[in-house]
Parts: structure tokens; sequence; C-alpha cells
């Protein structure tokens, strides 16, 4: 391991990070609203910790990265940010408690929503902004990673990725990954951009467009309101950020195609025609099952239910109800939706379409083994044979995903939790949605969960974002040896 | 497809059946129990239509049965003695709805142990007893099934249990089955004739004593008694119990090889050692959990918390306390011994730890695979290498299981049962078990499930303890394609 390079690199992020803070810091000045120098030593420390490290290690050659340097930049990079990011809220007063101003921040950089904050609306507005920034810049890291990295450690199955990145990319890790990174980046910021615009021409003032927009694209879910994205419920609001929404769900490289002006990709994709057929099932069935048992009218059901399940499969976890008094189908479906997530690709978490695609037809063709015991069977996607060693990392990763689910929900227990709250904290954290069920149901937060219970959902959280084995492989004592 | 040959079998299993019923027509007659001639025409029915049968395929000369035969004859045989087995209770009137009575004899014959009566202690002794011989028998059959069938259809991983059958078995479905079939029911018999003798001697009345033997050995979990087991809680019956329900969990081959005087088997098979260690960290972990929370002596706690956790891994169902209002961490834990289930080639149903150890090292291998992308790697089991055909059965064996698991949830769910009771019920029929939690706990039952709910819980049912595949193929057009 090249230890040496991956303090550099950590240098050059926490910096990047440090420049990043000048938005709230600016926005403190502008709103005055009194924490601008907490915000100010904040952006001071993590500048200087960057600068620091960079000196110490700027005369390091950079060699040629290995998987095992790869992983160990990706994780570490991810608690650097998450560790960085408290000092806003801890050097403002906004969130005091170490362990509270961990939780936000890593829920923040993981993208994932959910929040120890019980009064949202009274928080200084560079805090508001801090917030939504860190999922923005955390729905950054993942396109890269997802898209440029993962493809290339082979992990999870991401290998089936490594032909579709848009810039030509050869099979090392260091060598362009900057140039689709720049790509997909300027993706990211025009789709971002769009949705401001169309947030605030509704209406909307323009610092909670902003806010609530750097929230919807990495599927990240937290908002400026204590009634989350409620507090605009409308059919105009609801039905642009279900849209974007669906579109930060889906894989970044074909936003690129799309605006190369391939305009059918989105129906030609195998992984995304199966995502919004999903989608479209799902809120079907959500709108029969809560049209008369909660809502009146049929187009009032529906537009709740596109809302709720748009945000959960994507795992973006705005609410517009408080889906934990919906009845049982309903969900079960918003739980199934919280495991499956979005496309491979995309910023959303969970286990992904395309994983359980694949595992689907896998299993579905066993069924022609037993029948034909000797013919010769592959798994296809899009008309291509899956190779086995892609679909062996992706059972891994399956298992992995199950396996930690019920760890995590067993700590969970264990700290008192009921039933409901234990697995379902444990669901939205690892699938980074954000809300669960019950105790952390929609209307509700994670602020009463017991402390130690906010480590092992930090650690979810992490898992969860980094695809597992990023976080998990750091754990062997193997990947430390010579 | 041999059609007749499938007829002829059906026939001759449907005549046993009714030669089994002698014993219930029997104890009726003995008891005076008021329902003898209802049961002696559920016997004649049953005789007569397996004599017609056979009289109408006699002449059928036994061809080689490939894979498609098998398949049907014990999907096929199973439906087959679940409808006659209702006979009994439609025909003496102890469970005059047809659904009902479905629900009990399905729940019998597939060893779960859910039950719809509301009322035991009142029933006539010829019912009881048929009950009981339900499980006993659908045991019989799994053994057989699981150890000398499935191994042959390459079903779920079974595969690799083709060399450690007992008695010489080529690769052909008949020949030989019935050879191994008879060396494993005499350590079956063997086994329950002993328990019968434990429990008698203990001052169980006999008649209660062989009916709770009939289903510990099958790991049904019928009682005779409204309490379950729990009638007769104490420290001996509790730890007599405990102990045959482990050995019913344990691969029945073993057992032959312990008796054939292979000692140190228990602790040389890879598989019995992970179970066994599995059963004792859980039982640790409920009785530091319900100790203190649920009973204040350390000896009360740990005897009631290894009760439920060897009743409920080994898939049994036997109730002694009311785990329902246990605290959260010990009913996560059981809930996920209801998919983690016995040994593969014992009576239990569930997933079975030889699936869990290859998935679980299947998974940790990947780990590997990243830090060294290049190196070849396989899963061992006992020091032997693990044919890739072999895990991939066991992935789509696992996928299938918690697609099922999902669905099942989904469709109890939208008849209105809450999440817990929807999720439990599913978990509990699909993996064999019987009672769950909530609604259908264990000092409850499932007579207050919705009538369309008890069809698809019998479908669970049926489905796990044919290991899924065996049930499932026959849906796929592809099978009866010429």
């Amino acid at each position: 391991m090249h230890w040496r390079i991956v303090v550099k690199l950590s240098a050059v992020l926490a910096f990047f990070l440090g420049l990043s803070m000048l938005g709230p810091f600016l926005a403190s000045l502008y709103y005055q609203d009194g924490v601008s120098s907490g915000v100010f030593f904040a952006m001071l420390a993590t500048l200087g910790s960057g600068l620091a490290g960079y000196l110490l290690t700027r005369k390091t050659e950079t060699p040629q990265l290995g998987h095992r340097d790869g992983v160990a930049v990706v994780s570490f990079g991810w608690v650097l940010a998450g560790l960085f990011g408290t000092l806003p809220y801890l050097f403002s007063g906004a969130i005091p408690d170490f362990t509270d101003a961990c939780f936000e921040s890593f829920s923040g950089f993981t993208t994932t929503g959910a929040s120890i904050l019980t009064q949202i609306e009274g928080l200084p507005e560079s805090i508001l902004l801090w917030r939504s920034l860190t999922q923005w810049l955390g729905g950054m890291g993942i396109i890269v990673l997802s898209i440029a990295i993962l493809p290339f450690l082979g992990i999870g199955g991401m290998q089936l990725y490594k032909a579709e990145i848009p810039s030509p990319v050869i099979d090392k890790l260091k060598p362009r990954i900057s140039e689709t990174a720049k790509t997909l980046w300027k993706v990211y910021i025009l789709i971002t951009v769009v949705e401001i615009f169309l947030l605030a021409a509704g209406g909307m003032p323009l610092f909670d467009a902003v806010c609530h927009a750097f929230c919807t694209l990495p599927t990240g879910g937290f908002s400026t309101r204590n009634a989350s994205i409620a507090a605009y419920s409308s059919a105009y609001f609801d039905g642009v950020i279900i849209v974007f929404m669906l579109l930060a769900g889906i894989n970044f490289s074909l936003h690129y195609r799309l605006l190369k002006g391939d305009w059918r990709i989105f129906g030609r994709d195998p992984e995304c025609r199966v995502f919004l057929g999903i989608v479209a099932i799902l809120t079907f069935l959500v709108t029969i099952d809560v049209h008369g048992a909660v809502y009146d009218s049929l187009d009032t059901a529906f537009r709740y239910a596109a809302f709720q399940v748009s945000s959960i499969i994507t795992t973006t976890g705005f609410a517009t109800a408080d889906y934990d008094r919906w009845p049982p189908l309903s969900q079960i479906i918003l739980l199934a939706c919280m495991f499956l997530g979005g496309m491979a690709g995309s910023t959303g978490g969970g286990i992904k379409i395309m994983r359980i695609m694949l595992l689907a037809r896998h299993s579905y063709q066993e069924i022609f083994r037993i029948i034909h015991p000797h013919a010769v069977t592959t798994v296809k996607l899009g008309g291509k044979a899956v190779p086995q060693e892609v679909l062996t990392s992706i059972w891994g990763f399956f298992a992995l995903y199950i396996g930690l689910f019920l760890a995590g929900s067993l700590l969970m227990a264990s700290l008192g939790l009921d039933l409901i709250s234990a697995f379902s904290s444990v669901a939205a954290t690892l699938g980074n949605i954000g809300p669960g069920l019950a105790l952390v149901g929609p209307v509700q937060n994670f602020a009463a969960v017991p402390l130690p219970g906010k480590w092992v959902l930090i650690a979810c959280m992490l898992l969860g974002r980094l695809e597992i084995y990023t976080v998990i492989v750091l754990l062997v004592p193997e990947y430390w040896r010579k």
C-alpha cells in the first residue's frame, strides 16, 4: 500500500472540502445568521488540515495505484469528509454533540438523509446550506465511485460497467478517471441547475430551491423545513421533484448519452426499463391500497403514492405523507423499495436494480437446469452474456447486504428498539434512504436512537454507500499483508 | 413425462396412506371417541382410491425415471397426501371446513405444525393421533426426499450429498432409493421409540408421549394440548425434547453413521459443528436478553431460551414460552432462526445450515478476490472444493426463498394482516416452523387468518417443504414441453 499517496489524496480532498465551506460562510454573512465566525473557523481548520497534509506529502510521486490503494482512498476519503463535515455543526453550536454532528455529517456525505435534528426551521441559513451541500458533494463522489472506480475494483458486479463509461478509460485506476468524472459532473450540475430553476419558477424561495435541488440529485433527502418537502406539497412541486428523483435514480451515463442526442436511451437500456416498470407497478399497487383507506380521491392517492414510491426506491427519502400510518401492504412495498434501490451508476443506494435483475434471471435459470440438467445456459443482460465472475460478485454482495441488515437489526434491537424500528432504521441507513418506519418514521427523526445505536447506523450508512466490500475489505488481515 | 407411472406411484402412496389410517381407527375404537365411523370411511375412501388407481395402471412397466418424473412424483405425492389427509378431519366432523382441513393436513404432512384449531384438548383421540401421524409420515417422506431424491435432481445444492448416502446408489432416480430409504427409516423409527420411552418414563401418559414423539422427530410441532408442550413443562421434559429436537435437526445419515459406531461424527462433520455452535451462541444471547427482563432466575431463563431456540432453528415449533412477549432482540433472533433452519438431510425446514455456510464462505471469498484480483479461489467444505454448479444452485435457492418470503408477505399484508403478523406467518410456514409472532404467535393460532391467506400459507408450506424448485418447476411451460 502506498500510504503517502493515500495521505496526499486525502489532503487534496480536505482542501477542496474546506473550499466548499466558503459557500455556507458567504451565506452566513449574507443572511447575518450569527454563526459566521463558527463556520469561518470550521473552514479554516479544514483548509489548514488539507494544506498541512499536502505540504507533508507533496514530494510524493504519484505511483501506479493498485486495487488496495483504490479501496483505501475511497473509504478513508468518505470517513474524512464525514469527520471534517462535523466542524461547521460543532463550531457554530448548531449541533454541539459530537455523535450527533457525526450522524448528521455522515448522513449528508453518504446521501442518506437521516437526521437527528428535531427543529430544523430555526437553524442558521449557513448550516442549512451546509447540510444540503454535504449531500450534493456526496452525490458527486458517488457518481465517480460507481461509474469510474468500482468497475475497476471489480466490486459487487460493477465490473459489468467497465465498457459503459463515456470517456475512453483503460484498465488502471488513475488515468482518465478525472475525465470521466468531469464529464459526469457537468451532467450532474446541469440537472441540478434545471431543478433549481423549476422549483424557483413554481414559487419556492430561491434558498429553499437550491437546498432541495442539492438534496434531490444525490438522492439525499435533507430538507430546510420541519415537515420535509411536505411543507411545499402541491401537484406542481410534487411532480417536479418526482421527475428529478427518478432522474437521480437513473444511471448518469445514460443522461450523458441522452444529452448527446440519444433520445431513446431510457427505453433501450434494459435496466432502465425494468426500473421505470417497477416504479409504475408499485405506484399502481400503493395507489389502490391507500385509495379509500387514507385518501378519498384517486388523484390524491396517486400523487402521494407516486411520490413516496419514487422517493424510497431512489433512496431519496423526501416525504409528503406519513406512510407510517398507511396500510400494511403499502408499508411492505415501501420497505421492499428500501432494498431495491435505484439503478447502478445513479446516486441511489440499496441493492440496485441491475443486481436484482441478474439475481432473478439467475434463479429463474436454475429451473431450466433442473429440467435440462446437461444444457449449458448463460444469464444475459441486453443480449450479452454476463460473465460468471460478475454473477459471483453480485451474489456475494447480496448475501453480505442481507447479513449486515440482520446483524444491524440485532444490534439495534439489543439497544431496546422495537422490531419495526430496528429493522427499518437499519434498512433505511444501509440503503441510504433516510427515514424508516415507527420510531424513525417520516414524521419522526433519529434523535431518540440511543447513542451506540447512532454509531451502528453511521456504520450502516458508510457500508451501504461504499457498496459494503470497499469498507469490509479493510477489516481483513489479508488486506494489510505485504 | 411418464404419466402412467406417476399415477401408479401416487396410487401406491394413497394405498399406504389409507393403511396408516388404521392406527387412528383402532385408537378410535379403543378410546371410544365417537368418530370411528368417520375415520373408517376416510380410511376406506383413501384405500379405495389407491386400489382403483393401482388397478388402472398396474400393467405399466416401470421405466427409467427421469428428472421430470422425479419432480412430478414428489410434488403430486405431497399434494395427494395433503388432500387425502383431510378426510379424517372432514368425515369425523372435527374440522368441517375444507380450507381449514386442508390447512391442518398440509401443515401436518409438510411437518410445519401451524394449526387452525382453537380448542385441541376436546378433540377425539383418533383425530389427535392422525394429526401427529401426518407429521411423522411427512418426516419419513422428507428424509427420503432430501437424502435420496434431491441430490439426484440437483436441486438447491443438494447434489453435494450425492456421495454421502449410506448405501451405494447410482446416478439414476429409481434404483437403490428404496434401500437408502429403508436404512434411514429404521434410524428414524428407532429414535422415535427412544423418545416415546423417555417421555413415558418421565410420567407423560403413553398416548401423549407417542403423539409428541411423532411430532418431534419430523420437526413438526403439533401437540395434543392447548398449551402446546408447555402443558408438560418441566426441566426433565424440556431437556428430553430439546435433545430430540436437535437430533431431528441433524442430518439423518450422521445418525446412521453414529449407530454404526462412528462416535465422533457429530464433532467431525463441519455442518454439524456449525449447527450446534449456532444453537449454543443464540441460546446464550437469548438467555442474557430474557434474564431479568422476563425471568428472574438465570437457569429458568436458560431453560426457556434453549428450548425456544432449539425449537425454532430446527423448525419444530413447540413452545414452552410466549416469546411474542420477549424483548425485541430475542424476537429478531428467533425470526432469524426461522430462516436458518436445521441441517441439510434432517427433517428441519428453512434455508438450512449447509447453504448458509457456503453462502457465507462464498461472500467472504469475494473479499480476497478484491485484494488479489487474479488469484484462483474455491469455496471448501470439510476440506473438499465445492463445485461452482452447487454454489450456483444454492444462490438460486436463496434468492427464490427471499423472493417468495417477500411475495408471500405482500399477499398477507394485502389481506389486512399487520406487518409483523404478515412477515412472521410467511416466514413460519415457508420455513415449516409453525407459530410466528403477533397474530400467529405461540399462544395464538391460524384460525383468524382470512380464507385466501390460509391458501397462501398452504402454498408456502408446500414450497418450503419441497425446497421450492420441486414445486416451481411444474409451473414453467418448458417443463411440459416434449
